[in-house]
């Protein structure tokens, strides 16, 4: 199968790696728009060829958007589009099997304004939207890595909107990755991302910034700085190309979950400047339970 | 030499293992008031041998208070008391070599109230006022283990407040342990721990308490959980006697900086809900600049 990856950063960059070396991708086509990481991601040999946009959409069995969300809302009807022209001109019959699997998929954080965007495209079908819950605070070719996904789930959403043989080959990229696919509809995902995945990166920036500001002697921080602030503080490292889409088009979602933070952060503000130790060690006690979820 | 060490938890077992493993302890005698955690530690033998706290402070030549900063600052002055008495008797000739080099340390996180606590006992100079910034989420003998301190910052206090030569006794501690060692004074130590690692527990703690209430079905926190969500929250996890004092005696400096973390959370709110990306943006790239300080 030939799997063409727009976005060789670090999430369609590790794809890249794994869905060949794992043998779902005999070949692997990439798109890259930035001249920088295009050169990179050849200097790496993620992709077996850098194509063009067109050339990636015409070849590829399976399609990956592995763009920030803003690009993607973009360039998913641009893909669709393209099907839709191949289908006039072959029947979409691309490997000359009589076969109608063309597929495209996404794998953005925020699945809502996406769904919305091709809802009534006649090609809706060759979609399949999914959202891998796999990466790390880096970005770019150079972060890409084997094993990126291994363990973690892969959601799919609305797939009753998409074609069944689409989704069959996009659970079997899935498992390629290692990853337990799980289902759920793109309003119920972004609500769901926005209170455990969203909201810990709003917390990890404002902490960043909260630092920054009152500790202006970088060094204190250096030295300061123990396993617990870093990991806390890790996903301030963040790509704003990547979030300020997410956050923008899941505003309402992060929003809400915002404000619950917001009155927590003010019960522990309250517990502490009443010197009331008794309700700093309910608040620490009942936040331990996340013990019970997490490793 | 003989260490005796009062609290055999994270910290304090896990100096007894390095201590006695680089040769620094040749007998390593524990204290702890916690049946089931002297238990533990005994089966574990993070000790030589388990003893009273009176024994602890009449034999060992380094007596480290490894217990919450609640129960140190009850502590503290009753182990300086017993070097009082120990003068009284024998000079604190402990080895009948007419070595004058009895010495307490404390591994508590807020330096200021332990300080005072203590300013006008006689036997102040024997005190060193130290923090090693090392940890993790967990607690009690069961989490102690080697090198946990290797490579972090080992704090001593008001240094001119200590006996020369106990002060070089825990240079040499901590540098056994691989720390590096810095010094400040106790009132900016609790300044600068407020802003670097104090708050990373409260957001911590605050993050859990809002995806445990606004996610309230727990599988999907597990489901969903990716790395960074449980990177962000894994102080959450810490324990409620550790950090209850820590937040109470610190609280003016906790305070402010929850008050500046509170303003760059709303920053954040007012972007988010004026769909103002360019704001989103330049706050998420001002965050970024943590990567300059933090691996």
């Amino acid at each position: 199968m030939k799997v063409g990856i727009i976005g060789l950063g670090l999430i369609g960059g590790s794809m890249a790696i794994d869905l060949r070396r794992k043998g779902f991708a005999k070949q692997v086509l990439g798109v890259e728009a930035d001249p920088v990481n295009a050169a990179a991601a050849e200097k790496i040999g993620l992709a077996d060829r850098m194509v063009s946009f067109e050339e990636c959409v015409d070849e590829a069995d399976v399609v990956v958007l592995a763009v920030p969300v803003g690009a993607a809302v973009r360039m998913l009807p641009q893909v669709l589009d393209r099907f839709a022209e191949l289908r006039t001109v072959n029947g979409l019959d691309v490997d000359g099997q009589g076969s109608d699997r063309k597929v495209v998929i996404d794998v953005c954080s925020t699945k809502e304004q996406l769904a919305r965007c091709v809802k009534y495209h006649p090609e809706r079908r060759r979609y399949v939207a999914t959202h891998p819950m796999a990466g790390t605070e880096y970005s770019g070719p150079w972060a890409a890595m084997p094993g990126l996904f291994d363990g973690h789930a892969g959601i799919i959403c609305d797939a009753e909107e998409s074609d069944g043989r689409a989704v069959k080959t996009v659970e079997r990229l899935y498992e390629t990755l290692n990853m337990r696919t799980i289902y759920m509809n793109s309003s119920n995902h972004d609500v769901h991302t926005a209170y455990v995945s969203h909201i810990s990166h709003v917390t990890s920036f404002a902490l960043a910034l909260t630092v920054l500001e009152k500790e202006k002697d970088e060094k204190h921080i250096f030295d300061l700085a123990s396993g617990g602030f870093s990991s806390t503080v890790r996903l301030a490292k963040s790509s704003p190309d990547m979030w300020t889409p997410i956050l923008t088009q899941n505003s309402d979602n992060v929003l809400h979950v915002i404000d619950t933070y917001i009155e927590k952060m003010q019960a522990f503000r309250k517990a502490i400047a009443d010197g009331n130790e008794d309700e700093i060690r309910e608040l620490i006690e009942e936040s331990n339970k996340i013990r019970r979820i997490i490793r």
